[in-house]
Order: structure tokens, then sequence, then C-alpha cells
């Protein structure tokens, strides 16, 4: 099996060097860690059992044309914000047989993708994980790891599950997943207060947001639900009631966007929330609460970044 | 007439400096700026007709107790935040025959005051205006200055239609109101938005506000009428164009809570929105970007001063 790894951050060095270390042919596309990768690889420090270890991929490149064979797989590990080019990235890694998988948060992300690629197969994967790049080649793995892998829109495909099983023996669990839009609107019940709180906040954790506004995270939650269900994928009635159980049950947590915003980089706010809202919009659903926020984050980015 | 203004900051410099230049005695009470306001007075530099001009207080005094008869009028011109003591600072002020004016922003501030001088009269009093204390004694007043004051909780007493009459020839309007809680619920619907959004958004002016989120601050705009309504405070159809109109014209403009978030100082969270969503919770009004708001302003806070 080969696979080619598009993006050097958190997600993709981890993901990567788990299917390595099994085995398989791991080909990384780097950017701005080129020149570091390149020469020294990756190297992974794990708080959990994992421990710590270097990832050396089979080749470093800057760009997927300079492989010499089209890959079976290639994971997209970017983060989905304005301006990352996702198609132009693809475009020369992909072959006729190449399966394109997305690692990435948020909601409709895989259309741009799957319109893009008619011919290819496109399997979506949410991962489930506390991982930091902390350094060009320097990745540390906090907690959690869990990837969820489906086919796009629907089912499991042949090549979905032999992806899967490859994660299996890494120690990091990778569910195969026949509805993996669906997971993916139960992972936003989570990312839709708590990111956008961390940041309109001015820097909370998960645990101050949520122990002093727990109401206000329970009506977005609830609104992210009904939107889910109008949208054809109810999720379990006790969705929202777990997702708060197992937040006061983290240690208090620094949500990613705020990690993006604190150091000056985009933030996911489209797909995580805009993307949300305008499924809300489409199915008529009222989301009050989600349209507040979106539209502060909206006005946040714009001092950010105007 | 003998009249003590409460507090040598903007609002309370620059309305008891009109009083006096109408002949009326105006003594103040100063806390932080008593020493340069006791030995150099007041100067108001006015972008208006004004002009500059010199306000020297009958007597200034660091505690009402210090005078020597009780006032006619007291007018409290404080902020209504969290330690403000605001009965505290009455007490020593008022006599049988005091009238307590309040000159401040918000909903609902009046209860507390009505309670604690039940013998007194009570006029609340709004200002509009932009004006700032750019340092001890020294007042910039660049536009606007409108006040409308009226008995709490209705109606127009003697004695206020005296105070609005003795403001008149200074040049800057007083209106006499018949519903003064009716025209909090109005100042409130351009207030309960543009004060908590240029601040969650990080420093916006109006203008960026509305050029970017009109929706949404006719949204929260629409939930204010709804309060106001079911309050029994009913406001004019065409409330919510009219801000938004006026808005537009107005030159882009820093919100005082904006001014006193940047600056460190408590904010007028609970005066202007907590107390409106209170209100809405009380008369069964659906209010959801009102409490949107409203729970992440008290996270803000909880970041501010935390």
């Amino acid at each position: 099996m080969k696979v080619l790894v598009i993006g050097t951050g958190a997600v993709g060095s981890f993901y990567g060097s788990l299917l390595a270390r099994q085995g398989v042919e791991v080909s990384v596309a780097a950017r701005s860690d080129y020149d570091h990768v390149k020469v020294h690889g990756i190297d992974v420090a794990s708080d959990t059992k994992l421990g710590n270890y270097h990832f050396r991929p089979h080749a470093v490149v800057r760009h997927a044309a300079e492989l010499a064979e089209k890959p079976d797989y290639v994971l997209l590990c970017i983060k989905v914000v304005e301006h990352a080019d996702r198609v132009g990235l693809l475009k020369d890694a992909v072959g006729p047989d190449t399966s394109i998988v997305l690692v990435s948060n948020g909601i409709d992300i895989e259309d741009e993708i799957a319109r893009a690629f008619p011919n290819n197969e496109l399997i979506s994967g949410l991962a489930f994980i506390c991982v930091t790049r902390t350094a060009p080649g320097k990745i540390w793995h906090q907690a959690y790891g869990r990837l969820a892998l489906g086919s796009y829109p629907q089912g499991l495909s042949e090549k979905a599950r032999i992806l899967c099983d490859a994660f299996q023996p890494s120690g990091i669990a990778c569910v195969a997943s026949e509805d993996i839009v669906a997971a993916r609107w139960q992972k936003c019940v989570w990312n839709a207060p708590f990111n956008p709180l961390s940041v309109l906040s001015g820097g909370l954790s998960t645990n101050d947001i949520l122990s002093t506004q727990e109401p206000f995270v329970r009506a977005i939650m609830e609104e992210i639900c009904l939107v889910a269900e109008a949208s054809g994928h109810p999720l379990p009635a006790d969705t929202v009631d777990k997702n708060i159980e197992s937040t006061y049950k983290m240690p208090p947590y620094k949500t990613s966007m705020l990690l993006d915003f604190e150091a000056g980089r985009p933030m996911e706010t489209e797909a995580i929330l805009g993307n949300a809202v305008r499924a809300g919009r489409r199915v008529g659903v009222s989301i009050p609460h989600l349209e507040s926020i979106y539209a502060l984050m909206k006005l946040r980015d714009s001092t950010t970044t105007g």
C-alpha cells in the first residue's frame, strides 16, 4: 500500500507515522516544513503508551508531481480555511486509482472535492485527537487519537475498510463509519459551541466556558442536532447530555480554533460554523444562537485580518 | 435652585456645567478627581457651538455630608456597574425635599434607588451625548447632548419640569418625558447591539459592525422591541429601521462600552444588557440573540476581571 500524506502539520504527521509504523509506504508532501522534514524526518513525542518515536517518510517532496508513482491513497490533512487550495494540492497527487482521503474538521467539506475529482473514490475522515506541531518536524501527541473513516457521501468501500484496518495494529483505533456525514454532525455538536466561544470569550478553556455558561452551550448544541436531523442525519437523543458530561470530565482544554487565533493563523470558522449555519438556513431550521456566534466570528475575523 | 452633582466624569461635569452657566448653584462631589477639581475647577472643550468654557462649582467636596445644606436636586451621574455603591453615595446627599435624578444608561436601574429612598422624588434621566473625560477636570464634548428627564416610574412632576426648563437656555435640549421607562427602552434598542458587539468583535466601530452584520444587529434590536412591548412600553413600528438608518449616517463611532473595555474599566453589561435579558425572561419573550450576546459578554467579563 502506497500512501501520500499532504500536509506535515500535526494531524498529517501523526496519522502518516502510524501507517508507516505498520509497514505502509508513506510519503509526505511538505510546504513550509520541507527543508527540515527532508533532512530530519518527523519526531513524534506522545504522552500516551505510543511513547516517542521517529518517522522517516519514504519520500519527502514539495509537490506531489515529484513522486514517481501515484499513490493508492492520498491523505489530505490540512485545515479547511480560506485560501487553502485543496483542489490544487490534490491535482498532481491523484491518479485514476487513487482514493482521496480528507482528514479535516467541519461540515460539508467534501462536496468541492467530489465535484473536482468525480472519478476518484472519496473517503471522508475525522480525527478525535489532541496533537500539536511544536516546531517543523516536531509533533506532540497529548491525548486521544481515534480516527473515523467512511466513504462519501455514505457507505464503506473496500478500500476504505482496508485503510481503516491498516491503522488498527498501531494502538490508535480507526472506526469504519457507514455514515461519515452523521459522524461529522456528531463532532460538530462539540465543535460548534466550544471553538467559537473559546475565541469570542477572549481565551477561555472548555471548562471555564461550560462551568459558567452551560445553558448557552446546550442551546448551540441543540440547534446543531436540529439541523443534523433536518438534513437527514438524526443524532441520538442523549447527544447533548453526553457531550456536556464528557466535556466536564476532560481536562480544561484550549480549542484548536483558539490556538489558531492566538497564533494569528486562519480559523476554521467557515468549515465548522459557517457551513453548519448555511445547512440550517437551507433546511429552514431556526438557529438564532448559531447565527449569533457566526455573526460575531465574522466580526472577529474582520478585526483580525482587516 | 441648589444642585449637587455626584460624579465628575464626563456626563456629570458636562450637565453640571450647563446648569451653572444658567445661574444655578451647582456643587460637585468628586472622588478620584477631587484634588484637581477643588483647585482648578472643570474645563469643558466643546466641538459644538458651546465652544470652550470654564466651570467653577459652588463647592467641591469629597463626600456629600460636607455640604452645609441639602440640595434641591442631586444628580447621580455615574455608570451603573458592579461595586458602584449608588445608595451609599446618595445617602448623605439627600434631605427630605431633595429630588434624586439618575443620569445613567440602562434598563431597570431605578428600582434599587426607589426602594432605598421611598420618600424622595425620583427623576430618571438619559443623556444622548458623545462626551469624554480626557483628564481630571478636562471634559471633551464631541457631539450631541440632548437630555431626557421624567418622573419614575412615569409622569412628570413639577420639580422634573422645573429642572428640565433650567437646561433649556443652555443651548442643549432637555426633553421632558411622561414615560421615561419607554425612553430607556428606546435607547436600549441602539445600546443592546452596538455596545456588546463593539467589544465582542475585538474593537469595531458602529459602522463596521453595521455594514457587515446588519441582519444580526436588526435581530437584536427587534428582540428589544418585543421585550419593551411585552413590558408595557411598545415602541413605534419603525424603531428598528430608524435606528439602522441614523447609525449609517453617524460617523464611525466607538461605543462607551468599548472605551471602557479598552481602558480596563468595568463595563455596563448588566445595566444595558443583563437587565434587558432578565426583563425578557420575566415577560416570557423569546430572545435568543440577546441571550447569546449576554452569555458571551459574561464570558468576556470573566477573562477581563478573572
